[in-house]
């Protein structure tokens, strides 16, 4: 049967999923990019600045634009999680995810009882799935946790086994840190890198999702070639500063 | 005597300025970009969907990320652009502008008395220009309108010859539709081309700035070179469109 | 070819469109309701209590809902039209028209040149229509006046016939009122109702469509029936109201 | 002495207090409705979608139109409850709670030292309330906590005991639910009746309020017979959306 | 009988009323100064930075706290004033008003036909007045229109004696500039103070109120001893301002 | 090196840091007030009514207006911190925080690893700091925690050798209660005195910085005097409110 989140669409045809970042809190903003053939955006509820007002208007947008609307909460807490869902969110995805217990906690919110303990309120949940059936609303929703520090990664194995987790989403930035690494990574042939290879193989052996944080289509089509099936092309305001910049300069001096 | 108005500073200093167009109605959108060293940055109160809050918001913004705030108003009522300059935008950009009557209601909206017709009461813009003086208020202020149409065209003598004018705004797409002739113009050696030609030396005659709407920096620097002294090197949303476009078309397969 | 506009679809298979009337500014509180089979949604801009930035999300929300956003603008002032249009509001109802000049006037606010004086900047409408050209925006595009004062009544046959315009909207309260009727009218069998049929013939005459205010889905079904080619089947407020008030005198003691 | 929460005076005069479930996130929506002699309408901060700064001016909104103002909270959160009494909440709704021990938590977060342990800050309760003194300020304000999980099921009696709290309240949906029954359940004399009787046992056992969920006037009188002292004679969205279903049914034909 | 205005109750009385100004777009700010034995705020639509959702929310906020919302409108636009009517306000204050036809448009737009032209749809209003009938709406509004230029001082009789007109309210400071004189006007026994002097004479001579806008009690006191029959007490930005600025001086070195 | 934090430069220079405090959730109402020779603005994320959208815009506000912006969040959760610090605060205070451990955990929120557990996503702090280094963010950022509990007072020693701790900021008014004192305490020679004075001297102990919460400029000057490196000269809605309740006074009938 067809699903209403175009990520599962693509995961049934055996296609990785390609996504974009919003952190700017605009419905505007994000509409025209949302129908540019994105299988998903990803409202950033932790590093965004994004209220939940926006966010609940990004929702609509996102979904009637053709994407998936999924949205990065602020910290693995039920009712952040809950709400979103409430309101239209097709996926979560759980930063700072250190275990197998906080990654059962996020799946419980995601899920209604006797799979989780979700409270039933679908308010916009019902018409973005077209059912008010629990189940039904459930499935359409993808539940990802983020393995992103030193802790979270000795407990890959055990995280990425959780039943009714949905995938990993590997978060670089934040993983570099807490190994105390640097931001900036190079060419990932590193500890760093080995990292990341070893959350990748855990989630292959568990079979379920994995996803690498990148800031542009060049950096997704290669993790894409990797194998990772969630892989993002851009973010909101990156994309723009930096096509602003390049138009400035061109327009001062051109591309000497 | 330093002027709190980049543009001003600019053109004191034989350079043209450089713009960006906002029509995006969100503060964070605005805020990096304002910073990139653009002379002004528009909010486009007429063809953006931006509404008096976020505008009021965004003259904040742009003006502390070191740009100088412009509006373009939705119409020419004293109101509109009062509104605005109250607000502290450091000029108002006013569409479809017909005639030489037309263009001094422009400018009496945004000089006190006796040299306009403009409301006292400049809530924000004292802090902006750092004065309550009326003459120091107006004098920060720039009064640029829009010819657009065949009739404005026609009465382009009369418009840059309006006292207290500070500039004519050439909309390129609207002149274009109102002379007959297709949106999108080619190399601009036509009669699209000698119309705007003839407006920039209406404007040189007349000693009043002339600017060129463009959406690239590309074309800005060409509009530059060609002695316009208002260059627009981009719009928020084509921008962040493109990019996005771009690099799903990357992550999706590459420039073949 | 098959319209977006699901009013024109309606009038185009010989059908009388179905609408609805919003006055609350959220767009939670139309998005279920927009997709329960009407044609078209109005937003209030003159009597309802909606601000410019939710208009927006409203407009966005209703058409993804199905049916084709209206707005009734506040006063027939082309920047309000334009404003209206370029978000994405598929037709405009104008209140408060006088004469076959004002009746141009807001015809020329919708229709880009030669046709009219729309300003070019459909930054919401483009993708809306699904293209970028001035025909087929205003092509899809009703201009609807009102007519609701004695003075509009007198003129009714030259209004009728402007150029472009597209259906009168019948406004019975004013009218009741402008005529120096009490506003409840009973079974309109009065002059109250002769002002109205002489509306209608002068729309049939020529050849335009010809809407009737009601409140209620019987009301509406009534007007079809009698050839209206644009009814109303509620209010937003006032049927929320009027259930509200009607689930209280049950709970407190029923229907004695 | 009177109180300036319209429930505690109900109950003071031995009657059931009425109320209105609100998820849409507006203050105009509510306002009409709220005068509509409700004792209480509850902004609902767990299933709406309701942000923080529309939810303080329906608080205000509410009160001013004569109506007690509740709120559900999303999660047991004390700067949840916190806010909300600070905002001007006479009570609050607290979903999902499991044991005496987590009852005792919410109740601690409407009472002030020693009692319990609320901040002290009430920005607008003061004003609603008339009173800066805490005891005074903590006695107006309603302490609900909802049983709707096997869990708290079987903790009931001692959830009911917590000193301090003021009611239950039932949410039959989420109790189904947990319970493995479906979310409809017929004539409620089943398993799921059973468990809502024992819960209202067990309130009046303790001498706490007892509200039972339901969403029309005609189930809230028959709670109300039933003893129920809480009782919710219907719900925003879903009064509205079945008004404009009935009404656009009979415009398009009616009830054949 | 009673007013909903406390203007008019004032009035009624002999008194004089005393008001507010209101700069800052948030109704918190206004609710607890509005409850302060004010009879009137006037929200400042033309020189604040308030837009119309937020003014909506403080004339709801004003009523309720129990003094009369006004509005000073942008402009001598009937839909601004009906607008602003609709949602609540009882009354407005029309900005450079400069002849009897523009005081006859002002009045048009606060009253219903016969004795004007203002459209019927009083969705906030009818509930503050309590009344649906268009004579007891318009009854309760007042009418207030500026003079504030030279040339409204030339035509001061012809405007007060306009049909329907319930007062002048004079903006000295406008008042000043347009007649060539410095903002800061000293003792008032000048040219300046003659002019406000006449302009209080004519409204004596036409039985219609007078205000003069001062930001001090003491100025509203010595306003109200000369006769004036509207005076303000302060306006909130500069009240804020000046009391912040006290206390930081204060505690950085105390009033030496 | 110089800091972009003004209450870090204060103390560079051994000076106390002055501030003020702001509940009424509009950047406008701010924006002159912190300009006013302030260090700092501390938004009131906990009694204040303001929500995460105002605070973003109110943080840009005050930073640019020349002030540093803090927060006080409403409750010691690390997404509450990482959230305003991302947005771009300059320093948090964390209300009730009672023991060491609480103490750590915002710490932790504030600092990147391995010193905390900061999730890296600086959003809008990497151009307030004008840096992306995680330490150079890490910083410029205060992270303070208030003692207002007996249990608080109790554990005082150990808060303030919390590691990464800056300050420690004294909640008069909690403190009272939690100790069974009533709010308003006279001169402070009191078992609350005693209370207040063992917190400042155990801050001095472990060299961290000590607030005492006061409502106006003379308070600030005798703590400041006292030795407290933090102090508060007014609340918004306190002086306003003050202000208005004064002139209105002085305009019904003078100081008497």
């Amino acid at each position: 049967m067809a699903s209403v989140n175009r990520i599962k669409e693509a995961w049934a045809s055996g296609r990785p999923a390609f996504g974009f970042w919003s952190a700017i809190p605009d419905s505007f903003a994000i509409e025209l990019v949302a129908g540019l053939d994105l299988d998903y955006v990803c409202v950033d509820g932790q590093h965004g600045v994004v209220d939940y007002a926006s966010m609940v208007s990004m929702f609509r947008t996102i979904k009637f634009a053709g994407a998936a609307p999924l949205v990065r909460v602020a910290q693995n807490e039920p009712w952040l999680l809950m709400g979103a869902l409430d309101a239209g969110a097709l996926g979560v995805i759980v930063p700072m995810v250190n275990s197998a217990a906080e990654a059962a906690r996020a799946v419980s919110a995601c899920r209604f009882p006797p799979q989780g303990a979700r409270s039933y309120g679908p308010i916009r949940a019902s018409s973005v799935v077209g059912s008010k059936d629990p189940k039904a609303l459930a499935d359409e929703v993808l539940c990802i946790v983020q393995i992103e520090t030193r802790e979270g990664l000795e407990n890959v194995e055990e995280i990425a086994a959780t039943p009714g987790l949905d995938g990993i989403y590997i978060g670089p930035a934040d993983l570099a840190l807490s190994m105390g690494l640097p931001l900036d990574l190079g060419d990932g042939k590193s500890e760093h890198g080995e990292a990341i290879g070893r959350i990748r193989e855990a989630c292959r052996r568990n079979d379920v999702a994995v996803g690498l944080h990148g800031t542009s289509g060049a950096s997704a089509r290669e993790y894409a070639e990797q194998g990772y099936s969630m892989v993002n092309v851009g973010v909101d305001y990156l994309l723009l500063t930096a096509a602003v910049r390049q138009e400035v300069q061109e327009a001062r001096g051109g591309r000497t």
